[in-house]
């Protein structure tokens, strides 16, 4: 069965759903964390139930390099071989051929990306096909289009050219696809130029996927264009399929996000930060290593209603930092994770309240970073 | 309150027992998981106690050193750092001066022991009142006597020297010791000498502890040597009082030293052998990093009921552990305890069942290391 979104609420452009997939339905809008290696980093499918997380994502690229993707196949799929009965998303491989291949070197071809692994320098290639092939041996719940997530600034015509291959690549994605129980989302790419965006929106819906995705985003651009590659390429996308912006986890891009109309996010961000003592607070962020918070007895959070906020202090947090105990960066991560959930539980229910607008500002007022 | 020990059965010298601490009554021979930096690594006290966990230990030096007794004495003790609601065991910080202090090298003297940080060099000092002074502020349940751990081989001059030196010790520790609600462990030495391991034994019995250690063992000896260190001293210690093989956790000794009449054992090898992706199984230990666990798609062990062996595959905790990934160690660090606390309780229940001599066989019959 594919995935099916049914819209709820909406204040003005901001819209609260559910989205019906094969493992469960989870509300919208959302933000997955990130599984890279079948496994979000230090934590359980248990703890992330815990903090309501609804889907989390696991990365392509990562999985076919390690354990590959027969192992995983072998195992009866994802859900399986991690323990995790939850909904899954996995991206195509593209993101990570651009950020991770050694030395950044690349070659892309109109048949596919040439490149080499980041752990041992061997030769990869990556076409539409076999990115298509990976994640339908992966059985994701949602699968990603292989596209080139285009670097920030570029030549209008390079964008121009990307663009166009992108969506070449998508059709071959899709024609490659072949499992019932998955769904295929496809990307729109574009860069910022305005009518690449619309181009690149109104083809791949043509298409007909199951979701559509904003790609190109969180590149090196300032954030006032990151917003305006959103606007100008949202409007275009239809509204009975979920929208996803990907690779955005600042609370302040979430809230941009679903004000403009996205309903999905995945980001590193709360458990990368996690690992180097970083903690999301109402007010901002704060490292816990500071030496203020020696003796600070309280938790990270008052209000918060996390596992580590309710059973441990910043001096206790601080401790296991500074003397590197792993542990530190486990209930960290648990934290930050519950902390950009709930943020996406309150935006729902301002959405329900006709009030997200008066919810964004009031949240942003207190976070400062 | 002091603990009490509450003896229950008796298999010849094996002894099954209760052990009642301010932090709940836990039953012998027991297990203790080492939480060196007030955690186990990697590991929530919900997981401990999941597993079947009594008493945890907790290392005097470390926390001396990082965060300071201070911090935790203003947090309200150990237990409420840490968030673990049973009872703790803070060893006296002389093990750690001989096995950690930098370049090995520490001076000696009546007083005390002189010698160098492992962090950063820092000259430091540590006396039985100070160790004592600490562990009180620490507030741990059972608190040990600072002794000197007696390197293997020594002569019989330093040996005795040192025994005698350590019974002094034990006495200075004992009047300065000020927390009513702490228990006080006697450390038996005397190195594998059995007249001073009987001398050692009889006049710190005589000072009257709470309990008595056995301790200068796995110091490089041989087996039949420890074994023969844990006769010499047990015969001479009271039945109404816990006794303590410091250091000790490989299964074979575990058993050899319940036969025996030992009541409590720790030791890091359940974590740190987790760490290297070493499990332990029924049949001996496992490297899981071994290449044909890859698509092994079957638990550690079918019979163990802790929640790695529940949910993960030999094939999922080796992709963890291949991929680097903390979760590995995280997992396998919950199968190792509980592997050595179910040990304990089959061990009960053979004492119990009056066949404890036969359950030791049966199981060395099948682990082989």
């Amino acid at each position: 069965m594919k995935i099916k979104y049914e819209l709820i609420n909406q204040d003005k452009k901001a819209r609260r759903g559910l989205l019906h997939t094969n493992h469960g339905t989870v509300e919208t809008p959302m933000f997955m964390p990130v599984g890279t290696l079948a496994n979000v980093k230090m934590l359980t499918p248990e703890e992330l139930k815990e903090v309501g997380s609804g889907i989390i994502l696991s990365n392509t690229y990562h999985l076919w390099l390690r354990p590959g993707e027969d192992v995983i196949k072998k195992a009866g799929g994802l859900h399986k071989f991690m323990h995790y009965d939850g909904p899954i998303l996995t991206d195509s491989g593209g993101f990570q051929v651009f950020s991770l291949a050694k030395n950044k070197k690349k070659d892309i071809t109109e048949e596919g990306v040439h490149f080499k692994s980041h752990i041992d320098g061997k030769a990869l290639f990556l076409t539409p096909e076999k990115s298509m092939e990976i994640q339908n041996k992966l059985d994701s719940d949602i699968a990603m289009s292989f596209d080139e997530c285009i670097p920030y600034p570029v030549t209008y015509d390079y964008a121009k050219a990307s663009t166009e291959r992108t969506l070449r690549w998508a059709k071959r994605g899709k024609d490659a696809f072949n499992n019932e129980n998955q769904s295929l989302f496809g990307i729109v790419q574009g860069s910022s130029y305005p009518d690449l965006r619309e181009y690149s929106a109104k083809k791949t819906v043509e298409m007909g996927f199951d979701g559509y995705a904003i790609g190109g985003t969180s590149v090196g651009e300032d954030k006032e264009t990151m917003y305006k590659m959103v606007d100008d390429a949202i409007k275009f996308l239809p509204e009975d399929k979920p929208r996803y912006l990907m690779g955005v986890g600042e609370p302040e891009d979430l809230l941009e996000g679903i004000e403009r109309g996205v309903d999905m996010f995945d980001c590193v961000l709360p458990t990368r930060l996690a690992r180097h003592a970083n903690a999301f607070t109402e007010t901002g962020k704060i490292n816990l290593k500071n030496a203020k918070y020696k003796e600070d007895f309280a938790p990270i959070s008052e209000s918060c209603d996390c596992y580590t906020c309710k059973h441990y202090t910043k001096a206790y947090l601080r401790h296991l930092f500074t003397a590197k105990e792993g542990l530190g960066g486990r209930l960290l991560s648990i934290h930050n994770i519950r902390f950009l959930i709930k943020l996406m539980e309150d935006a729902r229910e301002a959405i329900t309240n006709q009030n997200f607008a008066e919810y964004k500002k009031q949240f942003l007022e207190k976070y400062k970073n």
